[in-house]
């Protein structure tokens, strides 16, 4: 049976790809808060050994690249095909890591959207019959991403009531034709939505009409509700942003607050002072692959949404006035 | 039949999908160059009636999407999914083209790559019976570029003797699973290589490796010779970095003289004193979808080769003292 597209925004895969493994790398901060021990590789050094940040997050990548392949019992060179992408300008993170790999990369923006955006697409790669398996993979750093966006650490800014904290982490998942594990069913492609957000600090509130819509329109393209998923997880709302994605959906009729987790939401805790909540494409990477994936293997979840959210900006479209655009893009993983 | 890989980096489209529309939006500059009567739009004014270049580049997209519906007899709401990408710190010429006009949409980071690389994945979409449709889109400014990489133009910074001028332009094509047009046969993934080249006047030079690389790769794949190729076209190589593959795929005893066409070369004349050729996402994008498509369309080249070339540079990582990693990624368009 053929791949099928579903009204405006989804199909379905004929043939489901099967996420056999996944790896998780988290920092400090990350490290001490209450999903520490699910994770993989935990470091205290910021600059996981090198000199720079920037150099640090491609660390990251790459310790989870090679923490995936020796799960897989496979080597680097048996990846058929990486999508990956990060928060850092010019994707770097993820360039630095694939250089001279020797592994076929396609480069992807989709901000913190990236670990769904990426398994959307390996999932199109491996369910197309173009790759026998394919890696999904992204990462954030809290310091390179201040500086980047914000302002540098240095500076000792204050934080907004509506902040977030940008995990420093990376995930890595490998989706194959064959083998044990979750599988993916069902994708919807997420729309830019732009509410007029302009705070670089509230996040939240700019990503929750986009994972609104695209929650809206997986119920209507696949004729499913709330009830058919055990877990709606966002990727990093933060709890004020989680609070407006509930609101827009409740004036939609639909009700998802017993259904729905934001992984910002629980991977620091209250005490971890991070205002909001966890952000950046490693937040929903390292808690999906490092607590949720094992749970769903484990049999505690059938069926799952997962929708990594992002906030399209830029240091220059803020200065000049713009907006902050988001996006979702979702992904429905079922156990076998 | 299905969708078959072949080797470590190509696959072969069962269900070819066709190239039914493309469109060009090109700059001042470009409209006063060798190519300037094959684009659909062009313009005298660099904002393109905008308040910045980056919200020039924008609307360049955006006149592109519009134009291309126009040709294709579409509403943009007709359009299943958007591959797009830009050079600009967090794709925002793409992001904000697409922000709230409801079109699924995947970001994109490949640098000046992307003409293919979404030209690549929208196959992926088509052929895999994902989408009905997707849109392959890009866009690059001149102005914008040089700010972000090198000095914003008022500094008045001299060009060095292998510098590049950025091609302000954007490109946009139609694949459908139905329909007439040239349609998209094979495609290669390309590897990330870096030969160490830190000099970001100096593009050309850390894109050929990744060029030679996945040429070589792609005949190996596909059991091909240049031979069997009416053109084979790099995206931005320039002068310089032509001679440099040229001399990488002597060495492997390729000889691909006679069938190789940078679009960096052909869309200045040398008169225009872009010194080494175009370059940028806009460059391929422009000269594919205005100068080359239309001709293999009209019957004058068979089957192509495209390889656009990205240079996955960083100002960040530039500063950090990082070499630049290149990538190419290749597309084999044949008629019908």
């Amino acid at each position: 049976m053929a791949n099928q597209k579903r009204g405006r925004q989804s199909f379905i895969l004929s043939d489901p790809p099967v996420i056999t493994h996944w790896a998780s790398v988290a920092g400090k901060k990350e490290s001490e808060g209450p999903l520490a021990h699910t994770f993989d590789i935990k470091s205290q050094d910021t600059y996981f050994g090198q000199k720079t940040w920037e150099q640090g997050e491609k660390q990251m990548q790459k310790l989870a690249l090679g923490k995936l392949a020796e799960k897989a019992n496979m080597k680097l060179e048996d990846f058929d095909l990486v999508f990956s992408g990060d928060l850092l300008n010019q994707c770097i993170g993820s360039s630095f890591t694939l250089r001279n790999l020797g592994i076929p990369h396609l480069g992807l923006y989709g901000a913190c959207s990236t670990m769904a955006e990426s398994l959307l697409l390996s999932s199109m790669a491996v369910g197309g019959g173009f790759a026998d398996n394919a890696v999904a993979m992204t990462s954030s750093h809290f310091a390179s991403s201040e500086r980047q966006y914000r302002f540098p650490l240095g500076y000792g800014g204050q934080r907004t009531p509506t902040a977030q904290w940008t995990v420093t982490g990376a995930g890595a998942l490998l989706l194959t034709s064959e083998g044990e594990g979750p599988y993916v069913t069902h994708v919807t492609t997420g729309r830019i939505r732009d509410a007029g957000v302009t705070d670089a600090n509230n996040m939240g509130a700019a990503m929750a009409p986009a994972a609104a819509d695209t929650l809206k329109r997986h119920l209507f393209d696949t004729g499913r509700t709330v009830e058919d998923y055990d877990l709606i997880i966002t990727g990093d709302l933060g709890s004020f942003g989680s609070e407006l994605f509930l609101m827009l959906l409740n004036d939609a009729g639909i009700d998802a607050g017993t259904r729905h987790l934001d992984c910002g939401n629980i991977i620091f805790s209250a005490e971890q002072n991070a205002v909001c909540g966890g952000s950046g494409c490693g937040c929903s990477a390292v808690t999906m692959n490092g607590y949720i994936l094992p749970r769903m293997d484990a049999g505690e979840y059938n069926r799952i949404l997962f929708m990594a959210t992002g906030a399209l900006m830029s240091p220059t479209a803020g200065l000049q006035g713009e907006s902050i655009p988001g996006i979702a893009h979702g992904v429905v993983i079922e156990r076998r």
